[in-house]
C-alpha cells in the first residue's frame, strides 16, 4: 500500500501518529495511508517564506509563465497515469477525470498566458502598474500612482475532495503567477491524484526551492502560525470555512482569506422555450451533466431547476428519460456513465440530504439508497417540489451529490426572487431568447452570483456548461458560496498581491515602478 | 443638555435605558447624551435593504453624484457651525477640525467627480463593465464578459472616534456613489459633529428615503442582523476589528469586511538629507505634524521615526526645538497649536502606553502626565530608543496619541527590516534624493503597506503630507493595521458591488449590459 508522503522545507516526509486509509470508492478497498502527526509545520511556512517567496519574487512574469508551461505540460505528459489514479481513488468516470486532470493543465496554462501578457505591461519584469498617475498638487510634477507588488508571505491552499488536480492547479497557478510561495493541502481521501502531481513536478524540478510544499492529510496546527503577509484560500464546506475565519491567528494578524463554499447553483428555463427547441436540449443537458458528472460532487453543479408551472411536467419527462440512460458503476468501464460517490462520509451526507429534500418535494426519479453492497454507488435522484418555500430544505442545504430538485416560477421577478432564496451562489444559468426576459432575470441574479450563463440558441451548438470553472473569468460568490473570488485572468492575482498607493515626485515614482532608468 | 437621537427608519428616536454622556475634552463639562437602548436595528437595517437600497440602484451615477455633490455643499456650508462642534466635542483646534471636516466635503466631491466619470463609462447609467467581452468558443459569438452591480444589502459603518466628520463622509460616499445605502455609527464619545451632519443632510432632504441611517451610541444587537448581501466597515482598534470579524452572523453569511486597524506608521530619514536642507525641513515639519495634528489622534500619524545613526542627534535637537514651539492648551483659541487627548479613556491608554515605549527607549522631550487638573492635556512625548528590538513595543503597540520614538538605522535594506517590523501598517514615507536608496526602500516597504510617499527636493515646496488621506488613493494596509482597503477612487466601489461574470451570446450580454439597445 502507498504511503502518502508530505512535501515540506524541500524534502518528502511522513509523520509518526495514527495514520489515514485512502480507499477506492468502488470497492472499498484500502490504497494509500497518509500521515502527518509530528511534522512541523511552522518550520514549513517559514521555509516557504523564507525560501520559496524571494525565489519567485526574483523571477520575472516571462519566468514565471514559463514555470506555470512546464507545470502545466507536466500534467498532461502524464494524463493517462492520472487518469488511471482519479478512476481509482475517486471514483472518476474517464470523462470526470479527465475533466479535473485537463482542468488543471488549461489553468496553468492559461497562467502561463496571463505571465506572458503582464511580463508586456510589468516595466521591470516584476512591478504591476495599476492605473495610471494622478496629479495630486498645483505642478504636474507631484503625483500619485498604485504599484501591485507580491505579498512577502506564504499562500496557504485548503481544497476540497472533488477536484484533486484542478484543486490544486487553480490556486497555485495564480499565486505563482503573481510571485507567493504556497502550501498545497488537498482533501486527505482524495489526495493520490495531487500527490502524484506534486511527485512529477519535484522529480522535474519544475519549481525553485519552497515555491511550492504539500501537506497530506491533516493540516495540524498549520493555521496557528498565519502572519500578517500570508493568505489562506479555501474551497469547501461553509461550515469549515465559518471556522478558518474564526480561528485566532487569522483574526489578529488580519490574514487575507477567499472562501468558496455552499452553492445551491440554479437553472432557470425561460417561458418561451419550445419543447423541442435547442435551447430545451442544452437545458435539459446542463442539468442532467451537472447531476451526473462527478457523480454530482461539483461545487457548479446545478441543485435547483426553476421551470414555467407550465412546463414543469415536459421537463420531469425529458430529465427523466435522460437520467434513465446513464449506467451507474465501475467508472473504469466506457459505458459507465456515473461512479460512486467519493467517500462513506459523502454517502452518508448525500442519504441524509435527501432526506431532508423529501420533506419538501417528492422524488420522481432514482434514490440515494446504495445500489451495491460495496461501493459508494447511487443513482440520481431527482425531485419535484411544487410548493417551494425560501425557507425549506431546497434553499438552505446543499446535496453535495447527483440530486437535483425542479421547481415552478409565475414570471420573471419570480424567478428571480427564487433563485436569490439560494442566500448567494458561485454561478447560475438563464435559458432563453426573450430579450426581455433573460435581461430582467440576469440582471435580477446578478448581485448573487459571482457568473451567470445564458443559454440561447444563438451559441446552443457551442455553449460552455455553466459547471466548467474558466480561467479567464471570475470563480466565486457571495453570501452562502463564501463570499470569495478566484481566477478570471489577471484579476485573480490581487489577492496574492499588495496593491499600494505611491505618492512624490513624478520622475523619482517612475524610477521606483520600473517606468523610467535609475539615471533618470 | 443635547440628547443625541439615532436616525432609523425615516425617524428620529431615542433609547430607553441608561445614557452615555459626551463631555468637553478641554474642560470635562458633560454637553450631550446618547442612548441607544430598545432601538429595533434588525428592522433598521432591513429598511435601509428594501427602502433605501431599491432607491438609490434606481439612481443612475449621473443621480448619485449630485446627491453627492449636495452632500458636500451641505457640510461646506455649515462649515463654521461644525468647527465650532469639532472643538467643542473633540478637543479640536481649529486646524484640526478644519482637516476633519473639509476632508469629509473633498471627499464626498472627489466621489461626486468619480459618479460623474462613472456615468460617461456605464451603458445604461447603472452597470459597470469590468473589462472587455473574450471570446470562450471557435465562434466569436460565445463570450465572457464581467460586469459590477451594487450588493443588494446594506452597508454597515463603524467609525472612530477621532474622525467624526471624515470617517462618516469617506464610506458613505463610496457606498453611496456605489448604490449601496448606508448605516453609519460613529463613535459614541465624539458623535456630536457627524450627528450635527446627518441632522443636516436629513432637513434639507438630501438623501432617498433609507438611504442613510445613523446609530447614535451603542450599536446593540446590529451585527447579529447582518446578511450575506450586506457589507461591513470598520476603523478603530484591532482588537474590536478580531471580534467583530469572530461575530457568528459575520461568518456565517460570509458578510463583506474591512478593517482599518492599529497603524506604526513609520518616516525612513534618507542617509544623504542635509541637515539644512529642503528634505530635511519637510521631514521635521511632517513628523512634528503627526505626532501633534489632532493630539496625535490620528490612523496615519507617523509613530516611528528612522534616522541614520549619525544623524539621531540632530534630528531629535530639531524635534525638540520645533515642539518646544507648539502650545498645548485650550482648542479654541488661535495660539494654540494643540489641544487635549479626545477622552478620559485616551488619556488613560496614552499613559499606559508611553510607559510601555520607555521600556525600551528614554523620553527626550515631553512626558504623558496630565498637564492641568482638568481635561485631557498632555504634553507632545518624543523618544529615543538606541537599541531597538523588532519584539519591542514600539514595533507592536501602537500608542494613539501625540508620541513619537526616533531610533537609528544602517542602510536601506536595515532600514526596510525595521519598517516591515510594524507588521504592515496605513502608510510610511521616505525623505531622500538618492534614487538607489529610495528605490530600495520603496520597494521593500511597500508589501507593508497600503501608501508611501516620497519627500524629496524637487517636491518638497508643495508636499501633501503622509498623513493626509486622499480620495484618489488608497486607504488601508495588510496585517497590523487589518488587511483593508478603502477610497482609491473607483478602485473602493468594488467593495460595495459585485462582480459578475457573464457567458454567452455577445449581442445578448451586450443588452443586458445596456451596450446594445434591447431591439438588437
Amino acid at each position: 500500500m502507498i504511503e502518502l508522503e508530505s512535501y515540506l522545507q524541500g524534502a518528502w516526509v511522513r509523520g509518526s501518529g495514527r495514520a489515514t486509509t485512502l480507499v477506492n470508492p468502488s470497492t472499498e478497498a484500502p490504497i494509500a495511508t497518509s500521515n502527518t502527526e509530528g511534522l512541523d509545520f511552522g518550520a514549513a511556512l517559514a521555509h516557504a517564506r523564507d525560501v520559496g517567496g524571494p525565489a519567485l519574487r526574483a523571477m520575472s512574469f516571462a519566468a514565471r509563465g514559463e514555470m506555470l508551461r512546464a507545470l502545466s505540460r507536466c500534467i498532461h505528459a502524464h494524463r493517462d497515469e492520472l487518469i488511471g489514479l482519479a478512476i481509482e481513488n475517486g471514483g472518476n468516470t474517464r470523462g470526470d477525470a479527465k475533466f479535473d486532470i485537463d482542468g488543471a493543465s488549461l489553468t496553468l496554462a492559461a497562467y502561463a498566458d496571463v505571465a506572458a501578457e503582464l511580463a508586456k505591461e510589468a516595466p521591470n519584469g516584476t512591478v504591476l502598474l495599476d492605473g495610471v498617475a494622478l496629479p495630486l498638487g498645483r505642478s504636474p510634477r507631484l503625483v500619485g500612482a498604485h504599484i501591485s507588488v507580491p505579498r512577502e508571505g506564504v499562500a496557504v491552499h485548503i481544497n476540497a475532495f472533488n477536484f484533486p488536480a484542478w484543486g490544486l492547479a487553480e490556486k497555485a497557478a495564480v499565486a505563482l503567477c503573481a510571485g507567493v510561495p504556497v502550501v498545497s493541502k488537498p482533501a486527505s481521501s482524495t489526495a493520490l491524484v495531487s500527490h502524484r502531481i506534486v511527485r512529477l513536478w519535484v522529480e522535474e524540478k519544475l519549481l525553485p526551492a519552497g515555491a511550492l510544499s504539500f501537506i497530506a492529510g491533516s493540516p495540524g496546527d498549520l493555521l496557528k502560525h498565519l502572519r500578517g503577509q500570508d493568505v489562506l484560500a479555501f474551497t469547501g464546506a461553509g461550515t469549515t470555512g465559518s471556522h478558518l475565519r474564526a480561528e485566532h491567528a487569522v483574526r489578529e494578524h488580519s490574514v487575507r482569506i477567499n472562501v468558496e463554499a455552499d452553492s445551491l447553483n440554479a437553472a432557470v428555463l425561460g417561458p418561451d422555450v419550445g419543447d423541442d427547441s435547442e435551447v430545451m436540449n442544452l437545458f435539459v443537458g446542463d442539468v442532467v451533466r451537472d447531476m451526473t458528472q462527478k457523480t454530482g460532487q461539483k461545487c457548479t453543479a446545478i441543485r435547483r431547476v426553476y421551470v414555467p408551472a407550465d412546463k414543469v411536467a415536459t421537463v420531469l419527462e425529458r430529465l427523466r428519460e435522460r437520467l434513465a440512460d446513464i449506467k451507474v458503476g465501475d467508472p473504469s468501464r466506457e459505458d459507465v456513465g456515473m461512479g460512486p460517490l467519493a467517500t462513506a462520509q459523502q454517502l452518508a451526507d448525500v442519504r441524509a440530504g435527501v432526506a431532508k429534500l423529501a420533506g419538501h418535494g417528492k422524488a420522481v426519479f432514482g434514490s440515494a439508497d446504495p445500489l451495491h453492497e460495496k461501493g459508494y454507488f447511487i443513482s440520481p435522484v431527482l425531485l419535484h417540489a411544487e410548493r417551494p418555500d425560501p425557507g425549506d430544505a431546497v434553499h438552505n442545504h446543499e446535496v453535495f451529490g447527483p440530486v437535483a430538485t425542479v421547481m415552478p416560477y409565475s414570471d420573471a421577478a419570480d424567478a428571480v426572487k427564487w433563485v436569490a432564496a439560494g442566500g448567494g451562489g458561485l454561478v447560475s444559468s438563464v435559458y432563453s431568447d426573450d430579450k426581455a426576459f433573460v435581461r430582467s432575470a440576469v440582471l435580477g441574479i446578478a448581485p448573487y452570483h459571482g457568473r451567470v450563463t445564458v443559454g440561447s440558441s444563438k451559441i446552443a451548438a457551442q455553449a460552455v456548461p455553466p459547471g466548467t470553472v474558466l480561467a479567464p473569468l471570475v470563480h466565486g460568490g457571495p453570501g452562502r458560496a463564501g463570499s470569495g473570488e478566484e481566477l478570471g485572468g489577471r484579476r485573480g492575482l490581487a489577492f496574492y498581491m499588495q496593491r499600494v498607493a505611491l505618492q512624490g515626485d513624478r520622475a523619482l515614482l517612475e524610477m521606483i515602478s520600473g517606468q523610467r532608468e535609475e539615471k533618470a
